[in-house]
């Protein structure tokens, strides 16, 4: 069932069809992911870090949103079903029950590494294609980078402590 | 780990906590499937689903951290990861591709019906042993019977169609 | 024409689709009075029951629709026509012409003292059959209360005056 | 009781309050009107209409007050009664129970139509008698007409339909 | 100095003009009359005319703006200085001192109805010469009259009392 | 094809329909215009002017969609295409590339008092035709007079300058 | 001097206000006693615990009020004088003087779990005398158990330090 | 404990910390008595009454708050727990169960009049002592003394009633 | 007609009054030669004056109200009424008809000048007075000098030009 | 008339003027034509299409306003007179008269599509003349693209037909 | 070049201009340095402090500019360049490169003591040469005393550690 | 003290950090001039630019903030502390003392200009070491020259003037 025809040429398509579901599947694991941290957060940290992670969910699934409907408006069917997550999901996880404030800090230090470096790669690949899928994908970036400082900042040892 | 030190007694909590975690579940996949159908949506209705699914989507997402933070609240540390709603979602799922706008309208009145049956097993069975829990699933009930029947009602046929 | 099917059980339905239906008319009817009034009224009070006659009016309306969608989300068409309101309501109502402020406040505790106690028998008569409707009712209850109480309070008569 | 002195001399209140009570009970019945048509309508542009008709209940709610004050301002105490509306609703009126969207949107077109043509007769009745009140009267057509507008544009046949 | 080119030709720019140099001085003395009742009422209602007035006093100073806006625009200078007002404010005034809560309600009804009799006379002047200015005026003796109804529906006798 | 059925007899709606229509045209050709003037003015006044046309457009987009809507309401299809813009528009243009404050101000002056004068016409013919769009000129004329005014005064020349 | 005729007999009543009177002292107590650990706090945490107490008093105020405004309601007059707050208070208090983090969020947990207790007894008694009742206690023990959560979850020691 | 070292020598601050306190159990006693009454109000003028202590509990409980963080902000512990009003409370309490509206309105001037002069004295103590805390009492006395001029307005007899 | 009891001694009340009376007067006349100013404004900077002279005006109004209600809450009657004004307003005025830009200029600054320098005696007079008082006056004065500034700066000559 | 000294040299800005002045052409016609559908529009969908296309509107004013800015800011004086849209507008138009709600959707989409073709060329002429105005011209695409997918969405043929 | 005509006598304004200009160049400074932490800080409250460092940055930005138009009020024009700033900062800086959270306590303790310290000097200073002046350095000094006090808070050392 | 690890390869961070410290510095500083020449301004055009600069001050605080945040997400500890402010701004500057409004605008086109200039070169430079940074700096430069625009079209020169 062919619905939208795309704006962009077959070749280009396929580049960037491509570079959209993948960031979709990694902003709805990483919402879903920072959901599970916001609730089982234990520590000294719990009120700073509850908070913090409800800021990368919100950003995540704000994203999300535009990520699949450009895809869409592209002619792109978009997959976000939760088994297609569960399958396809490439960022670092997290084990069940309560977690320490600082293993948050550690994981949603790693997991938004992860999906920057994941995303710069798809920035290149986009450049020719399309270029407005790309300016989308900078974007992105630049938020993840930024939430990813914040746990980094907030993750320096003390004096005297190792890491 | 213990955290939480839990209000209810255990056999109490037992019963609430398998009531809460379900109902995470249910909805976090409700929120993913109906997502799913906001993007994929085709046809002459598109526009009036589109903007009705983004309620539903809502509705299941502000309900799916209240029922977390409620077992989080009991001790009972909430499960919302993918690869957990992936294994135990329970509500008619979506295949992948576009979808017609009728084929939409009759996966949502099926997915909420199905999800208002199990929660008023779950209203039933925490009755006695938590009745705080009770009050909130007997509020996401009102709410979903009200979109299942604005779908439902969208959903009648045409004069002279059989029903 | 079947349109909604319904969540419940044939019997159960019977007296949820009752108790909904009259408090429908209970409400729109209140509404309809409460405004009569509020335009109607006369005397050194004029403008603090003017301005609490519109809180009334408020629930009243809120009410009126929450109370008709939960119907039709059960599958049983709510009627709030003007033939059906001036036939079936049961409240307290009021004469033609202009009404003074103590008139006023006598009629709302009234109206109000009436509302509730038949809201008190459906609370009663919905528990097993639907908790959904009876904590709904139980809402409208605790509101119409609170405004009956406004009112008597205002109704308190000055030092030495018989009541 | 005389409360209100009028400031309008007493034939000319005469014309006038008519056109009023005649204006305020044509609101008050599409308000009621137009709710039941909101809960009850099914078909497949149910959530269209049904937030249509929220837009006109909406008109006809604050109209109804502001013509309800007007009179009141002119000394003639306004009569919005339940059992007022029933005995003397001029407009087209519904059966019960569910109704569906074309049926809706003919009800619509109809009763609106209705009512603009008695507010042309009175407007031209109250152009002498008192020009604040025809002032009142003209903006209320200015908006049912264009509700009704909307609602014939949407019963338009599509091709190959007769007119 | 000419500054303005009026819109108006000569004869129909005397009568709108002298109206709303009028009107103008109607509405400013009035806001100061309203604001000097505000400080100084009262009496067991001193809160209810209290605030009342400040409606009265906001009507009065939006309107006075707008129509020695539509003053200039027809290219007549109005005057609204302190002098001015002194010397032609033409409404019922009030003494200095304290004022009884029932002063205060005799003298707004009293000033409310002088000024809408003079807007009465105004809105058949300028029919003819200018209807824009006499839809203005229209407006305003639409609020003005609402004002007064309340004032003397709060007026009202207790029982017992003589009309 | 006939859509709406009007509420207006035969020669009311021809007199009608080419006042709103010709209106519609002036209204959008106003605001193009204005937006010309808004990016293209220069000179020390150019913040001042620059925003006060915004408020030109503002108004012009506002209204031209009021009147569109009655020309519909009434039966009327009306038309804002560009060709039809540029082919009728009978307000004073502009010419193109940039334009001095003091321009722009002429400019304005001239293109509202042009469509003041047509609106005055119309204001008239409606009179008898229909009341409501009557009024609704009554309204457009208000405002563009004000604009026209704050133009005209800001135009006034300084001590000593030949006007 | 009886003021509001209840709408409950007199056993119900009885249980109720008792229920509703020992609520209000708790809640009010826990607001003073919320306002004097957000004054007192210091550690490095003063800044997440000064503001989550502020959530408390927020929470304690709110329902200390819906809590007084219910026993009115309901014909009990409720008493929240300062003398019988210090008199009848019956959860864990506090010392005067600076209080360091980790004493504020041992004595928050402490103060709320006794709160919920009580509560948790309360909903049970006023089950059958109330309903209405009832799901007030319902909603305000949802709250505070949120508030014991996220206290508790701060409270839970860094690694390596004994439960 | 020593936490936060005094920008005021020693003896400044034993003069400021004390008026500091003082004003504090002033204002935290006066916002449980405005709600007091404010639940227990009876007569005529309850909604008038009932709403303008709301007003006085906001007052008494922004201003606490700023009073307390003040005293915390110099160095000075501020004490606000239940056991400390109820022990050094200096202005008039009230009795428990309902309040005749008079009774209120006397209660409220007395309490205001008794916080108005103990503020007056603390604003003379702190000119010399810290002229920033003498500013914040100054702002407090300037709202108390309007608060209880609105009293004293409402208190004014009736014509032929005696002072 | 003794209302309020004042918390000021008679000879302390004395002094206050008198500046709050005068202050209470220049505010008033200030807001009406504003809004004169406003309207009648001419010349190339009209928008900008325009539109400055409404925040004098809406300070003036605003610190009127407050000074009004100060002297009533010390038991002074305040006297805002038109022939007060004309009679004793003491700061610049202007005549009648059009105003150059450059006229308001040095009028604003003027009228503003001279009401600062009054403020200032009024300052010194109620320090031992009434320190509640002088803190109110402060504030005026910081107010209004603000806007003299914003008026000289505007009144700078242009190069070439003496100072 | 030189105005605004360019921050590009010659050749990138004779590029980049054409990309602006034809990108603000295609904007302005949009939104005229979008206008004209969206009072022209009949048809079961009225409502969903009327709606929708002011949300294509609004796009197309928000950005016709930002790329003649851009143009300005570059020292290009942007055209978008009414009788240079006329005859330079190479979108696809409408004829007068009603339009069908099927004939709108295929409109919109087509009208959408050349857009975006359009400007995917200007981004590639763009992209060394200047990057600044280049990323405009993709956020530009980005929304029109999103809203000719909706078009085109609506636009899928029912069950049975061909696609 | 003397542009605004000082209110104050020459001492006067020499002591109130120099109390100006060093407050000027105190809180932009302050501004700047707490930029600089916001940015840079690192540990484990990097969220609480970066969150709290710009309540700072607000709050001396907000009275910087009070502050400068103050002087410019007074007829002292404001110097709050780079190289004054630069030169003149007289509070506690900071090294470059990353901050951890125990530095910017300290660092913020103590800028904020030494601004108010110097603030205390001029408020005496000010207290006859401009009483408007010492009231605006009054309100200064109590915001940062208060901001004061919550980093000495945040500083307080854990238990075992000296005080 | 590594602190963040950048996500960026050695030599493209050292491009991009130099680019993002000296973007910071023209901003902070840009943001101190705005200020200075917003508080010193004077003559005819003052209350326009006094507003327009606070609009340049609100763009360059928002981005330096942005920018010294992309610096921190990318591991380059940003550096605005007044010394280096002061030391390393290369914008054109002002003198001290008042300034004419003429020489206002030319120091805000000439800074402005000078920025942007800065800007094109670090937008080339960064576009293969991060598009991400490139993308932030292409949105500051289209502020940046739409703010100078609008400098540059107030300067335009009087007619007869030369260019």
């Amino acid at each position: 069932m062919t619905v939208v025809r795309s704006t962009l040429p077959e070749e280009a398509l396929g580049v960037t069809g491509t570079a959209l579901q993948e960031t979709l599947v990694d902003l709805l694991g990483l919402s879903l992911v920072g959901k599970q941290a916001h609730w089982n957060v234990v520590g000294p940290r719990f009120r700073s870090i509850h908070l913090q992670l409800d800021e990368v969910v919100a950003t995540a699934r704000d994203h999300s949103d535009t990520v699949a409907e450009r895809a869409a408006a592209l002619g792109v069917s978009p997959d976000g079903r939760p088994e297609t997550i569960a399958a396809t999901f490439a960022l670092p996880g997290t084990k069940d029950g309560w977690l320490r404030d600082t293993e948050v800090v550690e994981l949603m230090v790693s997991a938004l590494g992860t999906a920057v470096g994941r995303l710069r790669e798809r920035i290149e690949a986009t450049e020719k294609a399309d270029p407005v899928t790309q300016d989308l994908l900078i974007t992105i970036t630049a938020e993840l980078e930024k939430q990813r400082w914040m746990f980094q900042a907030e993750n320096h040892p003390r004096d005297g402590a190792s890491s």
